[in-house]
C-alpha cells in the first residue's frame, strides 16, 4: 500500500459518540459510516473496518485490517481472520482509565451504602458503611485495566496482590503477583477481588464457588467479561451470607434477564456493561488508530496486534 | 482530679456499634450506658458525657467535660458551656477517612452511572459515563475531612484547589488555596466541588445560586453539613441543566422530606447522613478519648478542644 494513497475505512454504526468526528479528521482516510443495511455494500469497497461487533458476513475479500473498538477481541473469529490474512488490532488500554474508575464506583457504592440508599430513596434511615483504606485488593487479570485499578488502589493505601497469566513478566504496582494456578491463595488473603479478565477458554468461570469460598466475606467486582464469574455461585454465596457485596458491569448471560434475582439483591449493584463508555474514548482511540494506519501502510509497527 | 481516681463517664444511647465495648475497656473509667429515660439520672452522677446529641437538660452541675462523638459541634451551646466551665472536645478527624471515601462513592455513582443504573434495575440500556481523572476538584473546607478528600483526589491525578478560612495556614496537597471571599474563583476553575464545611454562621448557604453559576456544568458533593448548600438553588440549577450532578450525604432540612424532588432527580444521589458511620470508628475514637482523659486528669494537653 503506497504511503500516500487514501485508505477507505468503514466505521461500524455502533460506536461511542465522537468517534466518527475524530476519525473523519484523520489524514488519508476516506471514512464511510453506513447504517446496518448499507454495511455490506460499504465493506465490499473498503479494506479497513473499525468495529465492536462482528458478524461472519463482514469477512469480505477486500478486508485487510480490523481495528477493534474494544479491548477484548473474543467476538472475532481469530483463526478465520488469520487464514484470510486479515490483521486484527485491539483497543487495549483505550478505555482502561474509565473502566478502573468504574470498578471503584461499583466497590464504593457497595461499601458506602450508595446502592442501598438509592433503592430506598425517600427514607432517611442510617446504615453502617465500611472503609476500603488499608484493605487488601486482589486484581484478577493484570492487563491494562487491571493495572489501572491496581494503581488507584495502591494510591489510596490499599495493599494490592494480583493474578496474571505470566506473573514473571509483571512490572507494576501490585506487591505480589501469582499465576492462575494460585488464584485461591491471593483470594484467601484479599478483602476485595476485582476481576478484569479477557474472555478466553482459560478464564471461563474462574470465579466459581471454590474461589468465592477462598475470598470469604469480601467484595467481588467484575469489570472484565461476564463469563469469568459464575453468577449462580455469586448468588448462592450471597444467600449464605458468605459475600459482603457484588458489583458487576458485566454478566453471564448478557443482558442479565430482568427477573434474575441478582438485580434485586440488597448487596448487589449492577451496571449494564458501560464501564468503558467514556467521552474521552475518541481522544485516546484516534492516536492508536493513526499509529496502526501507519503500520497498515508499511511504516512502523502495529500496536495491540492480535492476529 | 487525682490521676488515679476512677472517672464516671456517660455514653449517650446514640452511638456507632462497638463504641461502648471499646470505652468499657479504658482504664480508670466507670462507663454508664443509660437508655434515654435513665439518661438524666446517670448524668447527675457523672462528670463526663460522650455524645453526638445535645439537649439543654444535659447541662447538669456535675458535668465537667463533653467529648463529642462528631467532628462538627454545631449542636452544642458553646457559650453556655464556656460559662459553666465545661470543656468540649470534638471528634475531628476520627471519621475523616470514611467520609472521604464516601465523597468519592457519591461522585463516582454520578459520573459512572451507578445511581441511574440502580434506579432502572432490570433494564440493560447503556448510558455514557464520565471520567474524573485529570479534572479539577475544588475542596470547599480544607479541614480533616477536606484534606483526606484532597489527598485521594491528588493520588488519582486530579488537580486540587481549595477554600479555607485561613488559607495562609494551609499545609496540604491542594495546589492553590484561597479564603472564603474568593470561593467563586476556585469554583470557576473546577469541574467538581466537594463541600466539607462545618456549620457556622459564616458557612450557611455559601453554596448558593451564584456559587453554582461559577461552577457551571460540574458536580457538587456535600459531605459536611447540609446548611452549607442551598438545596433549592441546586434543584433550580439541575432543572436548567447547569449542573452535571449532585451527591449529598447531608441536606437542609434533615431528614430531607420524602416528597422532595431531589430524591427522584435522575442526576442526584442522596445518602442519609451516613458518611461518618464506620466500624473503624471506635478504634480511632478511643485513642483520642484516652488522650483527653489524661488531659481531664491534668496530664497533658487536650486534643480537639473547642470550649
Amino acid at each position: 500500500m503506497p504511503a500516500s494513497s487514501t485508505v477507505r475505512v468503514v466505521l461500524h454504526p455502533l460506536h461511542v459518540p465522537g468517534t466518527r468526528e475524530a476519525l473523519d479528521g484523520v489524514d488519508g482516510v476516506e471514512l464511510l459510516c453506513p447504517d446496518d443495511s448499507d454495511l455490506p455494500a460499504a465493506l465490499a469497497s473498503a479494506s479497513v473496518l473499525v468495529t465492536y461487533r462482528w458478524e461472519d458476513h463482514y469477512l469480505v475479500s477486500s478486508l485487510r485490517w480490523i481495528q477493534s473498538l474494544s479491548a477484548g477481541v473474543d467476538q472475532f473469529p481469530l483463526d478465520r481472520l488469520a487464514d484470510a490474512g486479515v490483521v486484527l488490532t485491539s483497543a487495549r488500554g483505550v478505555n482502561a482509565p474509565a473502566v478502573a474508575e468504574h470498578a471503584f464506583a461499583l466497590l464504593l457504592a457497595l461499601t458506602r451504602g450508595v446502592g442501598a440508599s438509592v433503592r430506598r430513596a425517600g427514607e432517611w434511615r442510617p446504615l453502617l458503611g465500611e472503609e476500603i483504606g488499608g484493605r487488601t485488593m486482589a486484581v484478577v487479570g493484570l492487563g491494562a485495566v487491571g493495572e489501572e485499578v491496581a494503581r488507584r488502589a495502591a494510591a489510596w493505601g490499599l495493599r494490592v496482590v494480583g493474578v496474571k497469566r505470566r506473573p514473571d513478566d509483571y512490572r507494576g504496582v501490585a506487591e505480589r503477583v501469582v499465576g492462575p494456578d494460585r488464584l485461591g491463595d491471593v483470594l484467601a488473603e484479599a478483602d476485595i477481588a476485582v476481576v478484569a479478565l479477557p474472555e478466553t477458554a482459560e478464564t471461563r468461570r474462574v470465579i466459581d464457588a471454590r474461589a468465592l469460598r477462598a475470598l470469604g466475606r469480601g467484595w467481588v467486582i467484575n469489570v472484565g467479561r461476564g463469563s469469568a464469574v459464575d453468577v449462580d455461585a455469586l448468588l448462592a454465596a450471597l444467600e449464605r451470607d458468605e459475600l459482603a457485596g457484588v458489583g458487576l458491569d458485566v454478566t453471564d448471560p448478557e443482558p442479565l434477564p430482568a427477573d434474575h434475582p441478582l438485580w434485586a439483591h440488597p448487596r448487589v449493584v449492577i451496571t449494564p456493561h458501560i464501564a468503558g463508555l467514556t467521552p474521552r474514548f475518541a481522544s485516546r482511540f484516534v492516536p492508536l488508530f493513526v499509529a496502526n494506519l501507519d503500520a497498515f501502510r508499511g511504516r512502523g509497527e502495529w500496536t495491540n496486534r492480535v492476529v
